[in-house]
């Protein structure tokens, strides 16, 4: 995928820039095939210039398409040179349909002034002034091109599109931490040439970029960097640059410190887990300078983003059309091979769908970590409970299941090393992001925030050690009595809970921003690269192409009837045995909750209109009026 | 309480200004006692003055004390007028000792040249230069007096302090929907000259202010405007304005409107339910203009506000006692007559507290909304649950459990008006930033989360009719089987679990903004004139002397112990019967979480550092180190 195979080299520009010498010149120079595309006219359009008449449009057309044929056949074996001013923006399209990425544009650049001197002084190739008027007037200039100046000799342009092509890089990763090591990595194996960028921080920070690049192989073409500037410049234009820095206030400082040095038509990618709502505020921020901006959401842990990650780009889809063959390339494979990467939708969408991505894992984990509860309580030890757990991959297979398996089993000399772990979990602000935008969405996406929730009560170990002492020292210690199948059956309840109020987030959230997002399309990117991957999840790709909402559906409400009755012993025994189930306890309330026609919330609004006037609404009037009591 | 009774007018100024001919005036026209304060040195003062010594801060002291026990004497039968030069803040802070909200400050104002001027044309008062440019020196100007220039003569001087003084309000109402119009009418019953406001919309909002004062006696000295010019003209300086108006922008364009007519040192007091971060952002938005601001949570709806609300301001501390007077007046009274209403803390802190109020009250109206589900399940109609709730009242008063017995009584026709109100309850905002907060701050107010969520998922009125169709209508119900007592107790346990959340967030919250909260203090504002009062709320005034954790308190641990038994059982029957009960449930898990010694939250941490290299502490490593582990 580096720029020496495949691709197409369009020189391009008005007539009188010199398009035909330098092409040739490059041609030989790549030793690739040159052609000229006035060679490839019709019959009817050799006629119509020979005559003196102008083409218009549509005699234009199919030329074009001939020369986009030209270039597709030539791709199968090689890269070429093709000559053709290609001055609109709308032959430009057909001569790249299909083939966007593949193409180069060259667009050799020079004043009215320069190429109408340089005219008269070529008695070969006179031009009357009105007609290099009117390509000046026709030319759209392409937002994507290499542009070089014709005030260069032939021989200087094509050694300056050289020094643009392969002495740059096509893709900049900047930030060096885990997840930037290993996309560095992973856009290196795919045969990407790519500038790496790490801070130098004296005593802490030092050649972290050149290191790194001596440490694989895959990296000896990289060009490592600890200078911004340098960093900058040695990537082709327009510059793609992968932000992978801590969210928040680093991420707008980086920001803040390397827009001076790129150019308008360069396009910033935030790799991080940034807040959707900040993403939206720095798309416009940076639009307003002329950068482009993708919000990217990247799942997979450090060994997703080496080996495959999923991920959820946001912004302009033109923009995302830029950076699609290298976030596609790099993105895992789903079953059917199709990159687990696609445009999500507008501004901070991708980061937003990265958001409940981590909501829902957050729940999954919390729900792995009651089922361990359980089986610990009814005595278990690790070994035991993977042997469960690893029984359980049949009916309810995913990575976080496989992950906890091996976790269980892992052991430290003689003792199990989950057992020394401290029981304080913490949180990188996404699942309190989600949570809070499940508040302000007015959906209530309750397992993401009871997963939030035990976190924080987990923080305060000092706490539970004392009350447990208080409440629990003397009070003897009861068993759940339950079987495997059961605590199985209640689990994927919960976790059809899960999904079907993660999905209704977003859902939600698509409408009241109007970001249109295909929701079994994002299932489906979820379905390999991700900490969500599941067979669960590739259930919902079909599932979710007929519906929005999960609970609608014939297959579902089946699995959640003959589920049922096991979530509602599983519950009922943990809570009269004491154990702490927050998750599966709130999956089969809120379910109850939403299965109820008729609510006890007509108490809540007659409350709220006694002692707030705040009024109410009455099934007996289908006008939706709104009524006020005198209680008393 | 209006300015003709039990008011101390100190004339005060640099010498020459003319202070005892203006006083004297003023005394005759107010027909009150007139005293010069210089009547009142101390044998050895007068002698010291007659030697030509001046007197020191030390030889003022004791002079200062006996007119500040000239004034509290004076006030015990009526009004009168002191003339004293109380050039220093220290000296009045002596002279108000113990009577700060009874004095008004009259500051004679002129230029050094003006009175060097006159002083010179006056015989009988010779001051030399010196002597009244180090009187200049001296003279800190009042933060809150009335201002009269010198250049006025004595006649004019006092009509003009007259027209300040009894022609303008002491505190105006700004906007006058259902919380306006009865702190209006309350502010009035209370004697306080008021003006009100509301604002003009052609054929809308017209006549508001005028039609309100007429409509009710209490109104007749109020002052009613629908020009924001007139009204802030009316109300003596400085300005005392309470804005009653919808949170949001409506309170940042009403800001924006009034301050170009208020004067520095004015104070704005927000009475409506604002978002606290917001509240401090206005705090130093109007700083930066000199305008005072309060943020004030008023609770008790409609009656309260009329008869007394519970009060919650927050800012400066200085600014609160300007405001004082009336906030604590007008405000519920507790059990030892004290007012339901003190400072709070600083910038948006009166706010917050306000909004965790809601939040527990959000949980309280879901429990009690839970508490009729449950008995409506068992059968039983309105009346026999409002005769079961009634019987509570011995163990569980509160206002709102008196208001749901009314409410469950009410009838319209032969039918229960309860039955007829629609299922969909709406929410004002607080609860949802309670969330937001507990969210933010990393604490588990997990019931506020439930009871906000509880009202979202009632929402879902279409999708509950639907999915009970097809998931609950072939099922046979089934009820629970609970003792009344077990029920209480439950509803009990959830109660204390609520009020340990919320001041936990209150506690919390107080550390991470340094805002010093008095949690006792505000349990006890809490116990009348809001929503929340009732005899929990009276007990946990003196509990939360001892302890911000609610749960270490020994009675509450003996309570809890009693009452679990029943929330257990409760929570699983409505489990095993389909029954919602968010809140009830979430109670019961929240606290066996808190209570659990060893969490299973060492498996989410072993998750996060498999898959995010996140790392982990150990239970035996004491230093808090960090540790990774390759897992596979």
């Amino acid at each position: 995928m580096s720029e020496n195979k495949n691709k197409i080299f369009f020189v391009m520009g008005v007539s009188g820039v010199g398009k035909s010498t330098v092409g040739e010149l490059l041609g030989k120079e790549l030793a690739i095939p040159y052609f000229d595309g006035d060679d490839f006219h019709s019959h009817e359009n050799v006629e119509k210039m020979s005559k003196g008449e102008p083409l218009n449009d549509y005699d234009r057309l199919g030329w074009l398409k001939t020369l986009n044929k030209l270039a597709k056949d030539q791709l199968k074996d090689h890269s070429c040179v093709i000559v053709c001013s290609a001055l609109k923006e709308k032959y430009r399209t057909i001569l790249s349909d299909d083939i966007e990425n593949n193409i180069k544009w060259i667009h050799l650049v020079g004043s009215f002034e320069l190429i109408s001197e340089r005219m008269k002084q070529r008695s070969d190739h006179f031009m009357p002034t009105e007609l290099l008027k009117s390509q000046f007037d026709i030319l759209e200039n392409p937002k994507k091109s290499i542009n070089i100046s014709i005030k260069l000799t032939p021989i200087e342009i094509v050694e300056a599109i050289r020094k643009e092509l392969f002495d740059k890089s096509e893709f900049g990763l900047f930030g060096l931490g885990v997840m930037g090591k290993s996309l560095s990595r992973n856009l290196a194996n795919k045969g990407f040439n790519i500038s790496i960028f790490n801070r130098h921080v004296d005593g802490v920070e030092e050649n972290i970029a050149v290191n790194f690049k001596n440490e694989y192989k895959e990296l000896s073409t990289a060009l490592p960097f600890d200078d911004m500037e340098g960093f900058v410049n040695s990537l082709q234009k327009p510059r793609k640059i992968m932000l992978m820095v801590n969210a928040g206030k680093i991420t707008d400082m980086v920001i803040e410190n390397i827009v001076p040095y790129l150019s308008a038509g360069d396009v910033l990618i935030d790799g991080g887990n940034s807040n959707y709502l900040k993403t939206k505020k720095r798309f416009f921020y940076l639009k307003s300078k002329n950068i482009h901006f993708i919000g990217a959401g990247v799942s997979g842990g450090e060994e997703g983003a080496l080996t495959g990650p999923s991920i959820m780009p946001g912004g302009d889809k033109e923009v995302y059309k830029m950076v699609q063959p290298f976030l596609e390339t790099i993105a895992a494979k789903d079953q059917n091979n199709l990159p687990c990467c696609n445009y999500i939708g507008k501004e901070g969408s991708g980061h937003f769908v990265k958001m409940v991505h981590n909501g829902i894992e957050y729940a999954e984990m919390q729900l792995l970590a009651e089922v361990y509860g359980i089986y610990s309580a009814m005595g278990n030890n690790p070994d035991e409970i993977a042997d469960i757990l690893e029984s359980w991959q049949k009916t309810a297979s995913s990575y976080l299941l496989d992950i906890t398996n091996e976790i269980l089993r892992k052991k430290e000399g003689d003792h199990w090393l989950v057992d020394k772990i401290m029981d304080k979990a913490g949180n990188k602000g996404t699942g309190n992001w989600a949570t809070i935008a499940t508040a302000q969405l007015g959906v209530p996406s309750t397992l993401i925030a009871s997963a939030l929730f035990a976190r924080y009560t987990s923080f305060y170990k000092e706490d539970r050690v004392e009350l447990h002492k208080k409440y629990r020292e003397d009070t003897s210690k009861t068993k759940p009595n339950l079987l495997n199948n059961e605590v199985l059956k209640a689990y994927q309840f919960s976790r059809i809970i899960n999904h079907y109020q993660g999905f209704k987030l977003i859902s939600d959230a698509s409408k009241a921003y109007k970001w249109e997002l295909n929701l079994s399309e994002i299932a489906r990117i979820w379905t390999n690269g991700c900490i969500l991957k599941s067979t669960l999840m590739w259930e919902l790709v079909e599932t979710l192409k007929g519906t929005e909402n999960l609970l609608m559906n014939k297959k579902i409400i089946q699995q959640i009837k003959e589920l049922k009755p096991s979530i509602t012993k599983v519950v009922s025994q943990c809570v009269l045995n004491e154990l702490a189930i927050p998750c599966l306890s709130e999956s089969i309330n809120f379910f109850n909750s939403l299965t109820t026609a008729n609510s006890t919330a007509n108490l809540i609004q007659a409350q709220r209109d006694y002692f707030g006037a705040h009024t109410y609404q009455r099934i007996d009037d289908g006008s939706e009026n709104f009524y006020h009591t005198n209680w008393k």
